[in-house]
């Protein structure tokens, strides 16, 4: 059975910041989305590259060299072994894709961390 | 070098219906870009699974066991093996998210396949 996915629906379920939840799954790939607020904790990922495409509002993608904006309607790809911690000072919607099993604090383990996301 | 992506720009610089167009990649995977009118060609990809979101518009995906509408902020995905075609009354804006080399047009080769998207 195939269905379509509507990610503000989606969007609207999730009830804690940082808590990503899974929407899709292709290619061995998971479609993530999570809101969230405030400023995460630097890690890395060691095998997975990740893009975070912004759904709703605005995030600042902090990294070693320089901090990037993202706005709405705009992606940006963190290739593995990158440090990267994202930053938003308002809510921000957004759409993840990476390797299924990726972890969301990547090599650091603290309480941000969430080991299985849930299949919303 | 890490940069953004403005998915809004890249889709200003598509000339051309069903020509889609590489707007980045990440593990092995491919974030293309393509605006659509009319109604494509009934086809299948054999080792891949596709996803299609809809940025801006809506269409119908067809498939042999009935029609799905996508509206904006939507996506679907089409699990490899099975037949589908997109049909848009209006022009639709689509992030389509696939394994590198996936081709357009699965299956069947006609005046829609492209072979080798631009890199924009």
């Amino acid at each position: 059975m195939i269905n379509k996915v509507s990610v503000n629906e989606k969007l609207d379920l999730i009830k804690q910041h940082w808590d990503p939840i899974i929407a899709g799954e292709l290619n061995g790939q998971h479609i993530k989305l999570v809101r969230f607020k405030g400023e995460f904790t630097w890690h890395k990922h060691e095998n997975e590259d990740e893009m975070f495409y912004v759904v709703k509002g605005r995030f600042t993608m902090k990294l070693r060299d320089g901090d990037i904006d993202i706005n709405e309607n705009e992606f940006i790809i963190i290739p593995k072994g990158v440090e990267h911690c994202p930053l938003a000072t308002e809510e921000v919607s957004v759409m993840l894709f990476e390797p299924a099993g990726t972890i969301n604090t990547g090599d650091i383990k603290n309480n941000f961390t969430k080991i299985n996301p849930a299949k919303i």
